[in-house]
């Protein structure tokens, strides 16, 4: 389906909850869980996801409504987290997470981007010419992708506890 | 990692949250998406959680907890939700299924489990012997393939929508 604005936002002011309620309170058994070498635990993610708050997403919408003579976004830093996430607990990454996300969504809310606006392109430093529309798609998209990874991460660390059963959760192939 | 009886029931206390912190107040543009023909939406999952809290989990554990002289499981149901959800909104799934799971969890939690009852096994219909430890390690994984599901299904939604960032996002592809 197309982006609908209202749908959009929807799900992006779902995600800090959601987040929460699955995360809070449980072990560094999940908390710290990966994939393997190289891949991200859910508190990792979720440091991932408040570098996307103070650098990606706002900014790159706010590039594209501007207008101005440079239209091109700052590469983003995929691997942020792993510094900035440095001493601080998951609690305490949650509520900066939600904190950062509403604000952004005052911002997004006040713009009353209209459809033609939507339309409107930045510069994608692999992509080239993005519209605004894609670049707001992408984000609900992202928050979506990574309680994805989340789940699936915490799900693969019973790959082996559940036997036989391995053959009926599709998610664990 | 192996089943953790009180970190697997952690997990499971949390889906009813975490369902509703993702659903409540969605438009049916998010709540009755697919995958595609044949596929399930977000409305139908919360229905299938609900039929496995009736009859799936917490009935089989109790088989083998009895370790009666027949610990044959009932077949599961898997399309029960098609009828058992009919006329139903999504909130009072989501109610239902926050009911029916904290139910469980006080008869599993009254049950006190040792590891060497964990051991124990009953008659999977088609895997045959499983024990009591495969089952709820499976319990809790059922829940976080199904928040990978849910998650996935609406994520799809965006395929086109996000444009080019469509080769960064590898839970659409």
């Amino acid at each position: 389906m197309d982006l609908d604005l209202a749908n959009g936002i929807a799900v992006l002011e779902r995600t800090p909850q959601t987040l929460r309620a699955m995360l809070t309170g449980l072990s560094p058994a999940w908390i710290d869980a990966t994939e393997g070498p190289g891949t991200w635990s859910p508190y990792v993610v979720v440091g991932h996801l408040i570098h996307g708050e103070r650098t990606d997403w706002i900014g790159r919408a706010r590039i594209i409504v501007a207008q101005g003579p440079d239209r091109r976004f700052v590469p983003f830093d995929r691997l942020a987290q792993f510094h900035e996430s440095e001493g601080k607990s998951l609690a305490e990454l949650l509520d900066e997470f939600e904190r950062l996300r509403a604000e952004n969504l005052v911002t997004l809310n006040g713009w009353q981007l209209t459809d033609a606006q939507l339309d409107l392109t930045g510069e994608h430093p692999e992509f080239g010419s993005v519209t605004l529309r894609q670049l707001l798609s992408t984000w609900v998209a992202h928050d979506l992708g990574h309680i994805v990874q989340i789940a699936r991460v915490m799900q693969r660390q019973y790959t082996d506890a559940v036997g036989p059963w391995r053959a009926y959760l599709s998610t664990l192939r």
